[in-house]
């Protein structure tokens, strides 16, 4: 399975089944989402078109000349069997099966269809991605393999999310766009016919060089202990996060109604989780922020940090995070107060947290201080607070200047940059992932990834 | 003070004292901000120009033909007791003095020159925003009289943000521009020299009429009785929201250095505010969404909840969400279900929480199970789900063209609509925030606004 994932996600060639002209057909945008995208052969399959998307088409999976890799499939349920069948006598390594009414529906036939599905696939080792999914992005070999071609915009990096709803990732695919959390893959397992969350674990951490972290959004399992199993047996190599859905009873039902696993009692999994060295988080927000700060930055050798802020305010409800979420305030070493005090004037708090708002004029000293404390053996991280004003206007592009030419940073710095849009997006685009900063919107959201990271570094020693 | 208050939010003249026009004063900041955007006269005040942003400039403020309304002060701290006799004479309604260097430095000579400009300022009974702060911006009157001309880029709405910190009101306004939050004031009121929290929340209550809500940042006050004092006795006129600062002692300690107050233990605080009737809130993210959602949606009476959502991930997460955020799932009536029943074929989950995938194609057809579960006597408010997929493109569009006819929703809806950036900003943007709909960015933060409405709808009848 794990070397037949590895042609899935990166195929030579992909073949289209109920590829489509027609808008209001999923076949139509998953055609939209490979056609000049994709970089491999593209086979639209359709047995009453000849060109589709402007390529040439075929009426079967028979007629296609040469290999197929992978197969999106996007018929009617009732066609999907001979589909199936279809790819296994042509040797195809995995397929993508959009289509749904399976299992996840009430109708007692979507069960019974689902089990021949399966027995089928076991008779070629067939992958299934699916049923009932939107199908799958790689980001790092631009294979977008979905109905959706927006996600094509997300950038490319070290987070993989995959998760066993469509929703789900839409709503985090769109809000990475947003907020530029960079995906190496994005997934959705849907019914998990035989691709379930142990068999993509595998792969990502063994075959998949570009994720740095795996986000994962699990509503129910038939059979977690795989899943905890298997994330024991990959302990300490790349660092997982999971946001676990269907806590309450009336989730739990919806579940079974979504992709047809119950959720299951929460306090269980919560103890079950942390013992697998998997981190548990609550909430969208917060699984994207965590896997994006874990993507960028070092992970904390302690809980000592530093808030450095432009302003005094939002430094304070920074330094107020810091205790609930686990961290504290370092304190500076006497070397470091003194290289902050030639910095700055005596009239702003110049003890942790720092107020650097009269050196805003001169980004040089701002770097000289974020500086001073990276190096403070007291600290095991930064949180630095940048709001735009007038007086700082050159801030973000004095950093992204000193990064290009500096090493990564070894301690994890967490940066809010808030600024009207427009006016600092370009700098801080252009600022390298892997420079050791992530940007986060608000300096409650920098200190909650941050307290994620400490957690994360924690869990992946076998500490938990 | 109530009444000169009027006129210094809304003047018909305004004097810049240090006007400039090196960019790398304030005074060149706060031109920036009037010139071409405000509508009543602008007398730029520095002895050493002629003109200033290409308007005639004055030597001093005496020199100034005819009334001044209002003066925003930015001058060294020595000299502004000067500027604030010469404003006494002139006979001006209120100042905003941006200076900083007062009681907030550790030198005892800021403690010494507040005192000095407090009793000028009391022997003319000249209003003082101020002073260390970026001034205040009122969008209801269009006027920004701070030192970022960005804010004028925030929507004019209900939402009146003070703050304590200038830092917080960046943080804030900028999020706002982003995120569609709708404001009728943003302003930092500094060290509260003469103009403190209860003056302008009295203001706010009794003479403008275009905010809906009040939002409120502390850090810390001398005289908190005083403003709890003024909230009780405004009680159930205008919803009042906090987020309070300085819960850590380390945060006491910067509130000391930032605003020249301490900002105490906040057990007392807690149940202080409660029993005043306001609600308090525990992040900025929480303070705009729950101001927002005041702003725009009715107040729910109870908390049964309807959650209408087109993918059943994000569905299921916002059901998770209700119970610990003291909501829960309503139970439809019998004619309810049989509507729902009407409008949804039999694939997916139709009770409580509602998977609407399949009416997609069909925006009447979701308008109708809104409708409908509004309509239904067991519901107090909706949490509507859309994530865009390509099966919906025309939703967005559909619900606002819609919502132009009809009446404002008489319960709250709260509503993700997630899409790639650019593909619904434009529909979502015409839709009147009157109508009863906030549009937050994630279900989570969808239910703890919910939430919010419920609390401040209980605070304000008094049973807190």
């Amino acid at each position: 399975m794990n070397e037949k994932l590895v042609q899935v996600f990166s195929p030579g060639s992909i073949a289209v089944i109920g590829a489509s002209n027609s808008f209001d057909k999923l076949g139509y945008h998953v055609m939209k989402s490979l056609a000049g995208n994709y970089h491999g052969k593209i086979f639209p399959i359709n047995p009453k078109s000849d060109r589709i998307w402007n390529l040439a088409s075929y009426p079967s999976l028979e007629a296609v000349p040469g290999d197929v890799h992978l197969v999106v499939i996007a018929v009617p349920a009732r066609m999907v069997p001979d589909t199936l069948h279809a790819c296994g006598r042509k040797g195809v390594r995995g397929a993508v099966l959009i289509t749904a009414g399976f299992r996840e529906i009430e109708d007692d036939g979507g069960r019974v269809l689902e089990e021949e599905i399966k027995e089928i696939a076991g008779q070629y080792g067939l992958p299934i991605i699916g049923p009932n999914t939107f199908g799958f992005v790689n980001l790092s070999s631009g294979v977008n393999a979905s109905f959706t071609s927006e996600f094509s915009r997300i950038e490319r990096g070290g987070v993989a999310l995959i998760s066993q709803s469509g929703g789900i990732c839409h709503l985090c695919g769109f809000l990475a766009i947003e907020q530029r959390i960079a995906m190496s893959k994005l997934m959705s397992l849907g019914n998990r016919c035989n691709v379930d969350f142990p068999e993509v674990l595998t792969h990502l951490v063994e075959k998949d060089s570009s994720t740095r972290v795996i986000a994962l959004y699990i509503e129910g399992l038939d059979d977690p202990r795989r899943l905890l199993d298997a994330a024991k047996s990959l302990r300490g190599r790349k660092p997982i996060i999971v946001y676990k859905a269907g806590k309450s009873e009336k989730g739990d039902s919806a579940s079974r109604f979504h992709t047809g696993s119950l959720a299951g009692n929460h306090a269980i999994w919560k103890g079950a989780l942390r013992q697998a060295g998997i981190l548990e988080v609550t909430g969208t927000e917060e699984l994207l922020d965590t896997a994006k700060a874990i993507d960028s930055c070092s992970l904390p050798g302690g809980t000592r940090m530093a808030v450095l802020s432009g302003q005094a305010g939002p430094g304070m409800i920074a330094s107020d995070a810091l205790e609930p979420a686990g961290l504290k305030l370092s304190r500076f070493s006497e070397a470091t107060q003194r290289r902050i005090n030639d910095l700055l004037p005596p009239i702003a708090i110049r003890t942790n947290p720092v107020d650097m708002g009269p050196a805003w004029y001169d980004p040089k000293n701002i770097i000289a201080i974020l500086k001073a404390v990276i190096d403070d053996e007291h600290t095991d991280g930064v949180i630095f607070l940048a709001m735009y004003a007038s007086a700082n206007l050159n801030l973000a592009e004095g950093m992204v200047e000193y990064m290009k030419a500096a090493h990564p940073f070894q301690k994890p710095v967490i940066a809010c940059f808030t600024a009207p849009p427009g006016i600092w997006d370009e700098p801080i685009g252009a600022l390298d992932r892997k420079k050791g900063v992530a940007i986060l919107p608000t300096p409650e959201r920098a200190v909650q990834a941050m307290a994620n990271l400490w957690k994360v570094s924690f869990l992946s020693n076998g500490r938990g």
